[in-house]
């Protein structure tokens, strides 16, 4: 049964075609398994984009599910931020969402659509991130939040804020990709939801991912159509969401194409470049980088993050970790604090301008998707200390003097 | 000489009545030493309230300084979110500014007034948060940004930023009030500023505090005048400004009347509440609160916080650490996740609830200062642990059908 707040959609697979009515508990298509695309029925939508009010992810409303109960906290409408000595590039700086990463986009629409629909509880498995926001919005909610982590493998931050935010925590041994393979065989049956209980709020949602594409739309408004959008890749859904957020634009007649969508990942944990070279599935066993948000080895959205990439024209790179801690300094330097996996973007805007790839003149968006502050003890690694220890007036003045000899 | 961006302002001094012309040099009286007041000049102010145009702090241009150079990052248009369970009352989550507290809002006015006049540096002494702000503003100013710290009195994840942002850090010993004792002596000279090397940026500078009155702005226009409004206390800045913020628009005729202002301040560091109750002077000595951000003995803006509370009718009350970490925990499941310092709202509101000062039907507004991420040690020290280890599909399983027996 589609509930009337989905009914401005329907359910379609990417790769055979299948059609179904919306629901909030099909993920995959019953025929091939893919995972469903959930499409907007235009004649169903009435947007007037020179119209839209309010900010942030509710200001798209029309273009979204419109859950009988909203659970917000102001997320979106986020800085867009030039930066001074890189060409024509902007920073999307998600980190200004509520929990401090562009998850947030998602979780308001999941766990509004969870409450709606009448479970007890949201289930996720997370690097981190997801994990705080997703219990971040189901305590807002009142819901129940059991978050699967790879034991050991979050940031600090992430996990204070899951416990603080109340939700439970299973730690399982290996990966992000075995605690996902979990929670997908414990919810999921023949690609339905199978659990009254706990509502899947993973980036297979494809509602979730509604949220996240208002990405898109806050870009068009503030700067138009951009050439590149660099999106730092581990599970494959934000690329996609993002495209996605474009390329409704350009069938409603707001815009007129979609900018090259350029999916970065760290070399230890590339699955989506090795796919893309043709050097085999878009898989790798032990995923190892220092940008834990993308720290991820079986991207689950890796068919979605694919055409995104493809069907605009882009590319997938990689990039060091030692490229990504220095891109995570330069931003420093510019002023924008971001965790590690968001450096990857500027990384691989690096490389593109120093490949040729792209051009200084080009018209840019890196997408920083969370905030230093998640990862504490790589933000004290990373940084140059420039400490010295005063105990007297004259010591601070010697400080303030000693900076321009000569005077 | 008063630049030309600080022409609808003038200097006025709230104790002793005298007047001079605006300038970002001048910080106390001549004639009594007080901290002076920047006033705008009301015929020279051109405001049309209802057009308002953009988002955050500049939003409010017209009511602001305005620098030729202006260092922004989307600072303010923070959320604005209500609480379940608590009566009518309001949390203003400045922890969505980008580096993650108030702060942001008074360093793209100070940092961006630093850059018109030509400084080489901004210096600040700060238990943490206006180190963060100051070193990323600065960055990303391309000024160089000297902080003075109180040594271990300071949460790792400001540190973390400072240094990201590429500040000089100086430690000193003692409390925080021992780190601004040395600036302010280090950089003023009669009430002046004498270097021309590093521009100070802590709160007795008034024009940093006028981008702080922005909260107000915001509040009104999101849900109109307050019955009261409940901020920490630490230096004594904040409360004024945002009191500041809520008189200008009684006397540009947009609103009728002001707030009351709610001073909120950890028992251990609470001098404006001895003063308050008349036991001495607004000084403390050994502040002890595990609210770093308000652990302030000797705050320097005593008399324009006590002014705020005075005039508006408002309060000065005091909350334990143990109420504010309860705090903390009660907004986390709500969904809000903030430092302890910025609890102490929330478990001030609640007192004052508890003694019957407000009504569970006033119109409140809590102001939240920062984010919890600032303070990871905190945050997990804080939070109830519901951790479990997961080895197995079927353990997985048992979570979440374990919880509703009977299925």
């Amino acid at each position: 049964m589609r509930p009337r707040f989905l009914s401005k959609y329907i359910l379609k697979c990417p790769r055979c075609g299948f059609e179904t009515e919306a629901s909030p508990y099909v993920m995959r298509c019953p025929r091939c398994g893919e995972l469903l695309d959930a499409l907007l029925i235009a004649d169903r939508v009435r947007l007037n984009w020179g119209g839209l009010r309010g900010r942030g992810v509710w200001r798209y409303r029309e273009l979204l599910p419109e859950p009988g109960n909203t659970v917000t906290m102001g997320e979106g409408a986020t800085p867009l931020i030039r930066l001074r000595g890189h060409g024509n590039a902007y920073v999307k700086f998600e980190g200004a969402n509520p929990t401090g990463s562009f998850k947030d986009r998602g979780m308001t629409v999941g766990v509004s659509l969870a409450l709606s629909i009448g479970v007890k509880g949201v289930i996720v498995a997370s690097t981190g991130n997801t994990a705080a926001s997703a219990a971040a919005y189901a305590a807002r909610a009142g819901l129940e939040c059991l978050v699967v982590l790879p034991k050991g493998g979050v940031a600090k931050g992430k996990l204070g804020q899951a416990m603080l935010h109340g939700a439970k925590i299973a730690e399982v041994p290996g990966t992000f990709d075995n605690a996902l393979e979990y929670v997908l065989e414990a919810v999921l049956s023949d690609g339905r939801v199978n659990n009254v209980n706990y509502y899947p709020l993973n980036s297979i949602n494809p509602w979730r991912l509604e949220g996240q594409k208002t990405i898109a739309y806050e870009i068009v408004e503030e700067i138009g159509v951009p050439d590149y959008v660099f999106v730092p890749v581990g599970n494959g859904g934000n690329i996609y969401a993002i495209w996605k957020g474009f390329r409704e634009l350009v069938d409603f007649g707001v815009i007129d194409r979609v900018p090259k969508m350029i999916g970065v990942q760290a070399s230890g944990a590339a699955p989506m470049v090795r796919y893309w070279r043709g050097l085999g599935e878009a898989r790798i066993d032990n995923p190892r980088t220092v940008a834990s948000a993308i720290r991820i080895g079986r991207p689950i959205n890796w068919f979605r993050a694919y055409r995104a990439v493809k069907y605009s024209g882009g590319e997938f790179i990689e990039v060091s970790d030692d490229e990504i801690l220095m891109a995570q300094r330069m931003l420093g330097r510019e002023g924008i604090g971001v965790e590690p996996a968001s450096a990857a973007s500027l990384a691989g805007y690096l490389k593109a301008l120093g490949e040729g790839m792209v051009d200084a003149g080009d018209k840019v968006v890196l997408i920083a998707t969370g905030h230093a502050l998640k990862d504490p003890d790589t933000l004290l690694m990373n940084s140059n200390v420039n400490m010295v220890s005063v105990s007297s007036l004259d010591e601070l003045r010697s400080l303030i003097v000693a900076q321009e000899p000569g005077i």
